[in-house]
């Protein structure tokens, strides 16, 4: 059988009760990360922006957006809500293939949910569905993919919309199997976009247009039946060395959320463990910023891959900065929302300090590693080595960690008492009735500024 | 200067009077030949379909559809003329890049120019430099880029209707340079849809992203500044060699369009040589399809690459097909809409002939050659070379022969008093006032079948 036509027969003949319980308790944990995102998201420019820019364009207006109190059609809520919830750069991380896995496949499904009643357990199940179909197809193909300058989060991601959505349609196999065709002929998405407001663009349209592919697969729109596989499908054409046997080996037994990450910093995942080794040397020692002379950092070869933006002046542009995070490590000791806005990054002592460190990439460094070694102006070194970044697989955030990561994001947009029932509803999203009620509860009264 | 500033650059700075008369004279054909083709596939199920599956989606009805009488959003309407322009392979080809260049542009310009008054001048240099800027993107990454198994009409394609209709929305030089990064990240298109629904949905999909990619960088939506030849921008990622000197070189004083091509048949164009040898074998001797006992194709390798399908069952397949080719030439003598429809597919004489016909790739052979020997019951040998296939540069399509083309297509969705006036209309599109007449022309009382 088809690596497409076997993904698609496990995706529609898989049923809630299936899901074992320690990867709905882990899909929880996203949903709330994920959600607490998206609020933190809201608000900002590309957000405020993109809307602006479609609005003319939206359709009736039956779904709403988490964090905002506009609504719009189902597949322009899917776009927003994708941008909202990865333009911060806080999301999920699944270590295996570095894709935000939830963005693409969540955006999607609050905003079917938000049109038309969903029960939680099946939420839940066309959740687990999407994430493990996008995570499947990305395993396959990276790190070759990634290398060549994929953005993966949208490109496997349209594929784990689209599954999660068909999921809900109830489309049977051949349809499941369009699905799947008609994501990949559409998964797009360019690295060159990251430290602009196109990388958030990513998962969202491929929230939007992997709703639509399941959409168009319901009606009877046609694909090629080897969507993934075929000589001119998605693995051959975008990446140099793939393995199929990744996208069906073990399906209904191992379950890519069991390694899903959160993020304790809003920027690219592979500084962590450099900001991480900068906010202990700042917590031990207190460095005045004008008593640092010289920062050395010996990173794994990935981060200045991704990460070696050094004259920067955007806050978008620090969350792709190895040297802007060992900056506001050393001088702020944190590296929440507020270290990544453009005032911060035209901090003059973050600059300096910035502009002063130097970077080296060692391949015996993993990537969940960095030793940073600084020199203070009486000629002390200070080295400190981290061998698993805070909010790794190793170093998890707790689930009271994510709710005050979710408290942090969302208390700008919602009242306290929306944000304690939002909490509470994520945490037992997969036994509600009607979904409807989160997405309710995660709308303020206002889009504005002020919020709640 | 970075290839994607020296690219927006010129077009920020262009004038429709710098567009020279005889380019100007090849736009109006291709603009004639494009209406055609959207007419003609206007009520395909793809277009049904997709107008089924996302009619609940739809915006403000404030723009129509060529060939429909639904009114949609514009972005909808770009989206439903790709498809419906695309659908029946018989629109126009650029032979240096295999790309079907108006589909996107015109699709995203008709729409635009259906909700907002556009002048016939403003128009036709949208257009001219629409399609400029999606040749050129293509020339750099041709041949890897297609080999791969990119189709070259979606990716490329979304370069220029983001750049047509950022040009109608005036916009400054940083403008255009994100709208064309925005287009380089939604680029999308596998050629594994080739024989589906999903080969239509590139230019249609190409034409709608193009469009919100203007849209979000007259807004302010940043992207990466080299979209197109960052190192992790759309050539590098996308195509294993290219030169990005043919985006730039020659900008102005060369122009694409003196190098496009119409289709006589409706199907892929590397098979045209081998219908062309067939009608002319079946011309000249008429043979019986009981008396042919064996067909051998002496095609180029791109043929058997793109066109090897053999055992089929559905009218979209045979575009796709050099025996199915053959087979129509031998039996039926021409190659129109009807002969790629399921009933001609599984016609058993049309069947029998297709299964006897060997192709062989032979590399000494160019793509618009092709040799046929037929082998007839008497032992006779029939043999036809043909140099270079009618419709290709060195034996182009005559004004004459496009509208005749066009009436073809028009004719089961317009009045004749409809034709007249759109051909009319299209060959003097550039002087018009306002080009809401071409759709109003374009539009009939019905969606129905028996349309008119």
């Amino acid at each position: 059988m088809s690596v497409t036509k076997e993904l698609a027969s496990w995706i529609v003949a898989s049923r809630p009760e299936q899901i074992p319980p320690n990867v709905q308790y882990e899909a929880r944990r996203a949903i709330l990360n994920y959600v607490g995102c998206a609020l933190g998201g809201s608000r900002e420019a590309a957000v405020e922006i993109a809307i602006k820019a479609l609005a003319p364009y939206f359709g009736q207006p039956v779904a709403g957006v988490l964090g905002r109190a506009e609504r719009m059609d189902p597949l322009h809520a899917s776009l927003t809500n994708g941008i909202s919830s990865h333009v911060l750069d806080f999301d999920d991380t699944t270590p295996t293939n570095y894709i935000h896995p939830t963005s693409p496949v969540a955006s999607a499904l609050f905003a079917y949910a938000s049109a038309t009643p969903v029960t939680g357990p099946d939420f839940m199940h066309a959740f687990v569905l999407g994430f493990e179909a996008e995570s499947r197809v990305g395993n396959a193909v990276y790190p070759a993919h990634y290398d060549a300058g994929w953005h993966i989060t949208g490109t496997a991601g349209v594929f784990g919309a689209a599954v999660a959505i068909a999921k809900l349609l109830d489309l049977p196999l051949q349809k499941m199997i369009w699905a799947i065709g008609l994501a990949a002929t559409q998964a797009a998405g360019l690295r060159e976009m990251f430290g602009s407001m196109g990388k958030a663009l990513h998962p969202g349209r491929a929230a939007q247009n992997g709703y639509a592919a399941a959409l168009l697969a319901q009606a009877g729109f046609t694909s090629g039946e080897y969507g993934i596989e075929g000589p001119r499908g998605f693995a051959p054409v975008t990446a140099a060395k793939y393995d199929l046997s990744k996208v069906t080996e073990k399906l209904g037994s191992e379950f890519n959320l069991s390694v899903n990450t959160y993020k304790p910093f809003p920027c690219g995942i592979v500084i962590h463990p450099t900001i991480d080794a900068c906010i202990q040397i700042h917590r031990e020692r207190k460095p005045s910023p004008r008593d640092i002379v010289a920062v050395d950092l010996q990173v794994a070869p990935l981060v200045l891959d991704l990460c070696n933006k050094q004259h920067i002046s955007r806050g978008l542009e620090g969350k792709f900065s190895v040297y802007h995070a060992a900056a506001i490590g050393l001088v702020r000791g944190k590296a929440g929302i507020a270290e990544f806005t453009d005032d911060t990054v035209n901090d003059p002592d973050v600059k300096r300090v910035r502009e002063l460190a130097v970077a080296t990439a060692d391949p015996r460094i993993a990537e969940d590693q960095a030793t940073v070694t600084l020199v203070l102006a009486s000629g002390e070194r200070v080295v400190k080595h981290v061998e698993h970044a805070v909010g790794n697989l190793a170093r998890p955030m707790t689930d009271r960690e994510l709710e005050e990561k979710f408290r942090d994001q969302a208390a700008p947009v919602l009242t306290p008492d929306q944000m304690n029932e939002l909490i509470a509803l994520c945490w037992k999203i997969d036994t509600l009735a009607d979904c409807r009620g989160v997405i309710a509860a995660a709308t303020p009264a206002s889009s504005t500024k002020s919020g709640g």
